[in-house]
């Protein structure tokens, strides 16, 4: 394959700091037994991934009858022609913090990509960060 | 939120459709008891999702030691400023089908984001295919 495109491994830090840099992503998580995958927009904010939604998606039942869900959370930033970029990757537990004094002010700021009413903050804390960075080889 | 955005439900036809558009996505499957994300290519041939991997990638390695795994596949076109566009949704399951006749024409279409050397084609035969579309209110 004709491919100088070169995959090098982002640290955590760098990885955090561009899932922080971009606001949406997809969120992965087990629901009925089965892995599903849902869309969404967030902030990192103090480390944590910050979700707002509502309580009634798939997700916000998930993490509300299990405190601790296991997650992974991905975002990337692809150019659909280069097929240069980025992709990160953060494995964690996911939990309901909507009555956190800490995310009553982030709250709003965390747009769905949905134009629904938004009752829920949910906080994905990170236990393993990576990602991949794609550049052109010099 | 002034947000004069619709979503509206896309059949399952129809999704499967967009997603046949579109060469990009990301499989969530549990490995280890964990849910996963891995972003991929795929191509969409006879209601099948094919995907080309190499088998030492974790979703490979999943796959090879469980086949009929159960998994989610997402791909999504948001434009990030207008915030419009559609998401669709697979649920089904995974097996490898590498030595299969009707994928050894079809394997080498399905490019990797990667530039590693591929040597595995894995099939998701889809159980449920939903997706939603976002255009702007009349």
């Amino acid at each position: 394959m004709d491919d100088k495109r070169v995959p090098a491994e982002l640290t955590p830090k760098l990885a955090l700091g561009l899932l922080g840099h971009e606001e949406f992503g997809r969120v992965a998580f087990v629901a009925d037994g089965l892995p599903t995958i849902r869309p969404l927009n967030h902030v990192v904010y103090e480390g944590l991934i910050l979700v707002h939604t509502r309580h009634t998606t798939a997700f916000a039942q998930a993490v509300l009858a299990h405190p601790g869900l296991p997650v992974a959370y991905q975002a990337d930033e692809i150019d659909r022609h280069s097929r240069l970029g980025w992709s990160v990757l953060v494995n964690g537990t996911a939990a309901d913090v909507t009555d956190s004094r800490r995310t009553e002010r982030l709250g709003p700021r965390v747009q769905s990509w949905l134009a629904r009413p938004l009752d829920t903050v949910i906080a994905i804390t990170p236990q393993a960060v990576s990602g991949l960075r794609l550049t052109m080889e010099q």
